[in-house]
């Protein structure tokens, strides 16, 4: 809260100081008091400029220093050689919210600015925004404190933009489409503010009802998906995440400087804090005007309303692609949307009351979509005929929902020449989301329907488990003071069993003779793998051997075995070997987790074996993972109808599958110090059989505080 | 070619007569003589309606018996119930080409008129377009058939629209945005002429360069992929073939009557073909306008010129989707590109000149690219800035491409608000593709590069084999003429040996005697596999048992496979058992193929086992296929870097693999008999020994003419 108090002073300033104010036109210092001022900022504006006596007919200062008051907010838009000493100063004559425009720091390479930046502003107490950014808009305050569109539509909109210049442009755009703006933040170079207090500010701003976001990468994945999480239990935040290809992550690290890490991961993390990632601009915004202008549908069961069969398949086929669920119930349709066409209309879904029908005929259709209470949402489409003009279909449409008693959600598409641009954008001004492309209007009830079903989940606590995590610690301790970053074979299995997670029956053995004994009391076939803390990619060697099936195949393995560590690895030190239960009739998966320098520990679920590689079958999560996480985390691998019976397969356990990936997440969690994790495989056995731990690697750090 | 003689006197007639022509304004009767007259057709057009001296200023006929001449190409306005009398009317005059526009056949499930139809066009030697069609529009006659639009462009683009009104709008939509048209198709029901002669026409009309294919269906695949073809090869064709999902191929069914068939299948054709499928109607129109503008480019590499660098990020992400390469050759982009640029620009590709650039820098940036031959392709990509005026980038833009002398592909797309439709208009007006999203502007970049490869690729013909056809048809024959519709194990084998396809050892047992016989001589491990016509999936049900180790296994085996066959199938012929080798250490792969009423044999291939139905990782191909089209096809399965030996796994018989595949397509399109075939697993042994046929099913019919 303290935090949201400090930032009230960027949002609802009472007065701004502008240090580097200018009178030149057309520069940055003169727009940022033009816009101010012309904005219609309630607050005092004062311009710092020794060079100018006034700027835009305000007074302007020589210094900071010789300012009446402490301003709430201040401005700097100084070369970037200048910047910290600015800072510095006017840290010292009070003010402690910045704001600063210039460019010229990490983005060309000086990090080293920044890092000096941070230090004083910590000093002081104070925060910043930027550098390299372009400023911020708030509706409540009536303060446009950018150097960015000079008109702007208040309204329910927040955004939030890491690249300046894309930043500027959507502000523009949001104008000529009719989006109303609670706030715009610019967030650049992100020295201190970043897009976490920006989101949680936003989150809790009662006049913004709609987050947008634009982001390349973020410093503290974590604290993000925190904030992100409880904000979109309240508001819907649509985001997009660039960067995702390795070319993209490339360029967006000469640009804004930052690190993209990896797509599925961030992808994952912003799935489960609740955010609707969007993968291009028009489908983004196409949401976000949904998502401003009308609510979240009440169940599943659209229908699309059309006066052309064509457009209508084309959504039938997209609805389906943006997992919008069409209303099937034949018959209700048919009584209801039957006296809205001629014979050979169909009321099926696409509800095509065909070319002949007309405004009259239009508004019918929609009077009783909008108002029959089985109905949730409306697609309505329209396909421009040659005698008809679609300015009147507008205002039908408009008439129809203007006199509606329902607020339900809709959305539109026109296809077609003249009229048609006219048509779409009085329908946008009017409050009804309407876009050019029938995909993407299907695409905005997608988004709707997405977050009708995100509200519907319950949030649920992740288990606890009673495991003894200071013995866990201990055992890493004990590798990594011998200066060693991967645990043996059994130090593993000690770990995972402490965590609670099965093993087949196992023992290791010191020699051959040993090995003998072993096998023989856990039965044939069974399986031995050579135990070296030296040795990491024991398969690939050849340091394990499968299905032994009697003690004379035992010994022919255990000295091939021996020979081939004698011949590669000269100098590894052998403990023996281990003998295994030899584990049949099962399905290979995978399990396991990594510390991601800006999430923190991300859970990975799929198929094991080759496939892993190569299918990429799995899933991410960030951990901690609730039961509710895991099982869509589960259902999620393409692989799923194997581990479910399918094609006379056994059903496998999933129930333990699930408490296995629960396990995990708490030790990842709880042992920071194990950096990676690979179960590999982990055997899902017939269901009510639990699942084993076959092979396992762990590669650790010292303490993490 | 007389198919094209003939359809010439539907897009180039010397005179057309409108049966059910209108004096009623509005009237589809009339808009159809008002088009023709206003159009500026040049030859003559006869009204004829028994209600009318004159319609539109034309003198009106009272029936087509009582026209002077015999006009070129009739059009009928009459309701559906008159429509065949009025069509047999029209033969006894003369008329050889109709356009039927009346709506009320098929559609409303009154397939027994368009029956009647077909009868009589078929006894005259007619032609017929429609019916429930909205006409044809033909620059070459500057002939406006239709009841759409009055206003048309012309131009280069031809237009086939399976939904008329989708193509109505579509129309329309050429106009506002500056597309051209050349021609302009209806194929409502298709009851004689369909997209097959539509597209022959264009595909050798002169003035024609690009073709808009919007399909729901096809009764013809086979012959579209043929024609498509060869017409793909001298233009580019743009399909959007609706009804991919469940949901859209009902509604498709119940709009034009189409069979949608399988959306798996005819993606494959199409592809086959030459023809790029867009998913949308936003994408298939972008790259039509590309397409109608812009070369295809020469080579790899494309340079995305930008002033800010987050559109830069998100458009080299998604060039990374759509298949474009970009320009990497970073010294000699840095050469080229520094002087137009700010130090802290990034001459990295994208080349962001930054928002400090305005027309200047941008003109010679875009001279730049446009000048150096290294460069092929460029994507322009603008994002508004506060001060920058939108129209005059895109005035420089359109200076620079004209000053350019090389012709190269440029595309635009340009973010922001304030004079930015204006802008992306006048660009697209100048024949500059430019688009309002930047994903947009890249998938037609996309588009054009997915044209250069395909036309890089070589005419290849498919492999002929030595077959014995005759023998492989009686073995068809013999199993049909005694009523069963599937062959037993013995016969498919027959058949895929003479096919030349390779088998484990293997060797058919009468009984439990012969079987341990056999099974010595070939040597375990084996498999045993029950022999019997009348059971069709053995492994289901226990009849087939592996990796048999030695005499006693195989008793066991044996006594168990026969009581299970007592027990379930009572009356089931059974004929021995088979001992086969056992195949180890190979990958299980599928291969197949099944005769599509649509588009014939068309292959199926891909991983085999539990994995076909649940990943369904498997690609298909329209037989015949050439050896090229056979390594796309192995190469297309996402398994196939288990094949190609990754992960050390053993690098398997690609060559032998690609050999059965051609081999089975032979087979296909020579004994269409057999209906499908299924080899499941198809065994991929390692490099250099062959891949082989461990189990197979095929259903037959009867003889095909």
């Amino acid at each position: 809260m303290e935090t949201i108090t400090q930032m009230e002073k960027m949002f609802a300033p009472t007065s701004v100081a502008i240090i580097g104010a200018s009178g030149r036109e057309g520069s940055i210092g003169y727009s940022l008091v033009m816009n101010l001022v012309s904005g219609g900022f309630k607050g005092d504006v004062f311009p710092i400029n020794p060079r100018y006596d006034s700027v835009y007919d305000l007074k302007c200062y020589d210094s900071i220093t010789n300012l009446p008051i402490v301003p709430d907010l201040t401005l700097l838009a100084v070369p970037a050689n200048v910047s910290n000493d600015t800072i510095k100063q006017a840290c010292e004559h009070g003010c402690r919210m910045f704001i600063n425009i210039a460019s010229g720091f990490a983005e060309v390479g000086r990090r080293d600015l920044e890092w000096d930046m941070k230090d004083i502003l910590e000093k002081y107490g104070a925060r910043m925004l930027g550098p390299n950014v372009f400023g911020v808009y708030s509706a409540k305050a009536s303060m446009n404190a950018t150097f960015g569109p000079s008109v702007v539509k208040p309204g329910n909109v927040g955004l939030i933009s890491q690249s300046g210049a894309l930043g500027v442009a959507l502000m523009g755009k949001t104008v000529t489409e009719g989006i109303g703006l609670s706030a715009v933040v610019s967030l650049g170079n992100k020295a201190d503010i970043s897009e976490c207090e920006a989101l949680e500010y936003l989150g809790n701003d009662d006049i913004t009802e709609v987050i947008f976001l634009y982001l390349e990468g973020s410093k503290d994945g974590r604290r993000l998906m925190d904030i992100a999480k409880k904000v979109s239990m309240k508001k819907p935040i649509i985001a997009i995440k660039s960067g995702s290809s390795a070319r993209g992550a490339l360029a967006a690290a000469s640009h804004t400087g930052s690190l993209a890490g990896s797509d599925k991961i961030f992808s994952a993390a912003l799935e489960q804090a609740g955010i609707l990632r969007a993968l291009n601009l028009e489908d983004g915004f196409g949401w976000l005007r949904a998502m401003a202008e009308v609510p979240i549908p009440s169940m599943d069961g659209a229908v699309i309303v059309t006066n052309g069969g064509g457009i209508g398949v084309i959504s039938s086929d997209s609805a389906e692609r943006y997992g919008v669920r069409l209303m099937d119930d034949t018959k209700m349709l048919e009584e209801l949307f039957r006296p809205t066409m001629p014979s050979y209309g169909s009321t099926k879904n696409p509800i095509d009351i065909t070319g002949q029908g007309k405004n009259k005929e239009y508004e019918m259709a929609l009077d009783i979509a909008l108002e029959d209470d089985r109905i949730p949402a409306i697609v309505g489409l329209y396909c421009q005929t040659a005698t008809g003009d679609p300015t009147e279909i507008a205002d039908a449409a408009i008439s129809s929902i203007r006199k509606a008693k329902k607020k339900k959600p809709i959305v539109f598409s026109m296809v077609g020449g003249k009229g048609i641009a006219e048509s779409i954008a009085r329908l946008n001004m009017a409050g009804i989301p309407s876009y050019a492309s029938p995909d993407g209007a299907m695409s905005a009830m997608g988004a709707l329907y997405k977050r009708f079903r995100r509200l519907k989940v319950k949030s649920e606590e992740p288990e606890e488990f009673d495991m003894d995590i200071e013995k866990i610690k201990g055992i890493v301790k004990k590798t990594w003071d011998t200066g060693m970053s991967s645990l043996t074979e059994d130090d593993c299995n000690l770990i995972l069993r402490e965590a609670g997670l099965s093993f087949p029956k196992s023992e290791i053995a010191k020699d051959l003779k040993e090995a003998k004994k072993v096998a023989n009391e856990i039965g044939y076939p069974v399986v031995m793998k050579i135990l070296s803390p030296d040795i990491l990619h024991k398969t690939e060697f050849g340091g394990v051997r499968l299905d032994l099936e009697d003690d004379e195949e035992l010994e022919v393995a255990y000295e091939s075995i021996m020979a081939s560590v004698r011949n590669r690895f000269e100098k590894a030190r052998v403990n023996g070997v281990l003998i295994t239960e030899m584990v049949k009739d099962c399905t290979e998966m995978i399990l396991g987790f990594s510390q991601d320098p800006s999430f923190g520990p991300v859970i990975m679920f799929g198929m094991g074996g080759i496939y892993v590689e190569i299918l990429q079958d799995v899933a991410f999560r960030v951990a901690p993972v609730s039961k509710l996480e895991i099982t869509g985390m589960i259902q999620e691998i393409s692989s799923y109808p194997i581990l479910a019976g399918a094609r006379g397969k056994n059903l496998r356990d999933i129930e333990a599958l699930a408490d296995a990936v629960s396990r995990i997440s708490y030790l990842s969690t709880h042992v920071p110090e194990i950096v990676e994790l690979d179960i590999n495989p982990l055997m899902a056995m017939d269901q009510g059989k639990g699942c084993l731990v076959v092979d396992s690697r762990m590669t650790i750090r010292g303490e993490v505080k």
